[in-house]
């Protein structure tokens, strides 16, 4: 830890920004990606734009690694600091700025947790949709760094479509807005986008404009379980082609369940663990009839995929419990055991094919694995348990299988992430998702956004 | 026109790909902008991609201007030949490749026409709702160029939101795809969303995979007039306040319907010139009732504010008269006079302000202008009509006025284009929306992805 580093830091920020405790390093040095530790040398926590901008200004004249930390929930590994130097904690920076009810937008600083966002709006009849798993602790600029989507992303889209404009700044300590605060643009090109998905490789966000839309006033959920694990796949794409677009159709496996029971309270009574697999399907919208009218629909979908019988959660704690469930089941994967975690995603029809791919993979390397997801966007987590394999295998043996895993992926029209970003650990595939022209050409954005490599490095281009 | 261009372009092309005709010159040299004409030195008009590529190559290797050209029916002159050299017309490239039902997406050719793409998908019960006025001319490569919007991006989004993968010639003639035919993509950087709404600057489009989605089953449509045109822009947010997301929400001000209605035949009988604006609003859904109540809903609002008596279109003819009045307006106000389009678009509720503002700019400097738009997405198109007015205003004094209208426009958290482009015409005020430092970053990405200046030079960027 270099001295000028830290006096310069202390003279831009206040004492109470500056972090080199172990206790700090220690706490900011991990996300939640399998149990990988890099800690930062010193850890700043700035509370506005001008104090970002003072601590990249510095790491850029001194060529210092500067690693953007949101709420540590990530599961490539983002915000590890593999090359130790600043980890520039956003945390502080958590201020709801304004909620436009005239034009459906709020502006946000991106230390803002997503959910707090979500009822902050819910309170005014709006609704933010982006909605990961870890939405009660993972904050909005992890969210953008990670362009990340959760379950209702198949009809609302993913963190991206809810972009208007971003406040940024760049490796050298410039703040600029990279668009404007409208819902259509055809001006100039589209740094907005760019920055999303960045993996805070290119900038750092520091504040955002995001889009609304109104509530929808009634929901209606349904747990469908199948004893064919790849008969719930292939209903999935049927429902679309049957004219419905459910808000949101997550896969669960046999195993998640089981698990996810073992570790959790609160579930639903009627939940079993016979079943292959279970697909959550939820509608929302405004009409209570027309809603009941898609789920018949779906119902003659599931019953024409040979599904068993069906849930349907009556109340909101019904619902709620079901919710619950789901957004339970990564925490249980993880109480269960070690694992390594791959965010397959696929054009949707392919769903089966990647499903069975993956369990004949599986079959031939020796590993078991637990897989589920937001099957209505094609986007399977496919989930690698440790159990009692040889430490040997999952050092030497177990990349190259899901190597396999992710060349059968991409051949189905997929890729490597559907939300949870490349970061460090999906990092070594990227080959396989695209060759050296498209590779040569990222690393060109990357050195003109950041030409001296100190923004989050080691992160996504290999 | 340099014979060594010329002998390598026939060397790659099929001797009916190249033209220097004096005709074919003078078709590909203008776009809908104003009367602009700028012809190119030779016409390409390549069959696939390996072609395009070939051209491109040359192209690089000889240091020549090349332009890409869609339907030629942009209007910020993007299309438009600055600087000669080639017209690369991907008019030919007009297949759809496939329909992939199991998946609701398509893949396309440039060349293809909106409109017959949308045919085409319909007739399988799917969707593909970007929709520029111009539908029946205009191409899937313009619009992926331009960022092409329509009347039902308030709902849907627009070309950008239901791209999902592109196939790209860079300036150098290397074919690349820039992502993956999944709905969810969190791998690397998004030069997808890049490349849309580059106006062929950065790379030129040879195929697109595109998001479809179920067609809607039932549409509403109603005209609302009312006596002030500020109120009818004050409805317009109120409306999604309401809570109810219209599939179409268009602005027309007075004197676009008394020159549409004395250029265009079949329009509904009881349309009136009496009127300051209408509203024409569109709801979509699968069930009847629904939609009925969002109408109750929305003339709720409408009276609210003022409105008078409504028509409501029942059947699909006249329905198809009120679009067909809507579509109208661009090429009626054409028809009356020379004029300048500009396509401001701010966050909707600063849509009175806007209007106001443009009303007033235009007493101070004595120009009057139509204004007419996709008011639900605060995108209005603001038409100056050159009437009696002299050369000399339109040449020096109006870019002054357009001026004071753009920073209006970036003043109320807009910016210069919607959904037409900067191209040519909105390209000496671009400095109005960005600082230097952002028109560098922008100039790197040009440099980065096409170092000689070759492609659509003269274009975007000041």
């Amino acid at each position: 830890m270099a001295q000028d580093l830290l006096n310069a830091l202390r003279h831009v920020l206040p004492s109470d920004a500056v972090f080199t405790d172990e206790e700090h390093r220690e706490a900011y040095g991990h996300d939640e990606t399998e149990d990988l530790k890099h800690p930062p040398d010193v850890v700043v926590r700035p509370r506005t734009t001008e104090e970002v901008a003072a601590v990249l200004r510095i790491c850029h004249a001194l060529d210092v690694p500067v690693t953007p930390i949101g709420g540590r929930t990530g599961l490539s590994g983002g915000a590890l600091c593999v090359q130790g130097g600043v980890g520039l904690a956003l945390d502080r920076m958590d201020r709801i700025v304004t909620i436009d009810e005239g034009n459906l937008q709020v502006v946000v600083e991106p230390g803002v947790i997503t959910q707090v966002l979500q009822e902050a709006v819910a309170a005014k009849g709006l609704y933010y949709p982006p909605d990961p798993s870890s939405r009660g602790s993972c904050t909005i600029g992890g969210n953008l760094a990670e362009n990340a989507g959760g379950p209702r992303a198949l009809k609302y889209g993913v963190t991206r479509d809810f972009v208007l404009n971003l406040e940024v700044v760049l490796a050298d300590g410039t703040v600029m807005w990279t668009g404007a605060n409208t819902l259509k643009n055809a001006t100039g090109y589209d740094l907005t986008r760019l920055i999303v998905g960045s993996e805070g490789t290119l900038a750092v966000i520091t504040k955002a404009v995001l889009k609304l839309v109104p509530m929808p006033r009634e929901t209606r959920l349904m747990l469908v379980p199948f004893n064919n694990a790849e008969d719930a796949c292939t209903a999935v794409s049927a429902t679309f082609r049957a004219g419905v677009t459910p808000s949101a159709m997550e896969f669960i496996e046999r195993d998640a369940i089981v698990w996810t029971m073992r570790h959790t309270d609160g579930l639903p009574a009627q939940l079993s663990t016979t079943p292959g697999a279970y697909l959550l399907i939820e509608v929302d919208g405004d009409h209570g009839e027309a809603l009941m009218r898609d789920c018949e629909t779906i119902l003659g979908v599931m019953e024409a995929h040979g599904c068993g019988e069906v849930l349907f959660a009556e109340s909101p704690s019904e619902k709620a419990a079901l919710w619950h469930m789901r957004r339970s089941v990564p925490v249980s994967v993880k109480a269960h055991s070690v694992y390594k975690e791959e965010d397959t995603v696929v054009p949707r029809f392919a769903l089966p094919r990647l499903l069975a791919g993956v369990k004949a993979i599986g079959a031939r390397h020796g590993f078991s694995s637990v897989c589920y997801g937001h099957a209505g966007d094609g986007n399977l987590h496919v989930n690698i348990i440790k159990g009692d394999l040889s430490d040997d295998f999952w050092e030497h043996e177990l990349p190259g299988a899901i190597r396999e895993i992710f060349e059968l992926t991409v051949s189905l029209g997929g890729t490597l992430s559907g939300e949870h970003g490349i970061g460090l650990v999906q990092r070594p595939y990227m080959d396989i998702a695209f060759n050296t022209a498209q590779l040569e050409l990222m690393r060109g954005l990357k050195r003109l956004f950041d030409p001296k490599g100190i923004l989050n490095p080691g992160k996504v281009l290999p």
